[in-house]
């Protein structure tokens, strides 16, 4: 698929190859709303984000987010400029994510996440 | 300028034409590192999302962001899919952006920043 961007935008260097948003969110136990945090996201992203500071994977930014606005689907995170949302439960996933979609450029399919607004 | 998307991230629905990602990030005084909180961030962000909210502009999304690293440069803010970095100063500037980049999709180069990583 060929994407048109317009040139302006082209002209824009890009800080990263790759950012990182992720839901820090912490509601308190029984919160209507939930929470990615009481999900378990707290350490799946402490997770990501020491890898890929340990792997020296700077053009991938990490970016700590507040709420994405889908919280029954958490732990959530997204990924631009591709705008692949992932739902990870586990420190296994994870690893996929940075190894397959955020090193190696391809998605992990089977933890895509499309959240209805 | 084509850009080429791997057909899987091309299969995969987008939540948001555009994202903004603004740093709430607020040091104390006399931090050594700053942020955008001392630089008089919050309100511009408040602003701009109540705008957003105002005029039901639900295929942008907002959120809240963590620092996002380029601390002296603030108040910093990044639209994505397009990878455009903003420092907008003013409540003005707030609403030229709205209106020209997050509404009529064109680049507002005068507020533009390319944070060096």
């Amino acid at each position: 698929m060929n994407v048109h961007v317009a040139p302006a935008f082209a002209d824009v260097p890009q800080v990263y190859k790759r950012h990182v948003f992720a839901c820090y969110t912490q509601r308190p136990p029984g919160h209507p709303r939930g929470s990615c945090g009481s999900q378990g996201a707290q350490p799946l992203w402490d997770r990501l984000s020491r890898k890929l500071e340990a792997e020296g994977i700077g053009e991938v930014g990490f970016t700590a987010a507040g709420c994405l606005g889908f919280c029954r689907a958490g732990p959530l995170m997204v990924v631009y400029p591709e705008g692949v949302w992932y739902a990870p439960k586990t420190p296994e996933d994870v690893d996929e994510i940075v190894e397959t979609h955020l090193k190696g450029g391809e998605l992990v399919e089977r933890l895509v996440i499309v959240p209805q607004r």
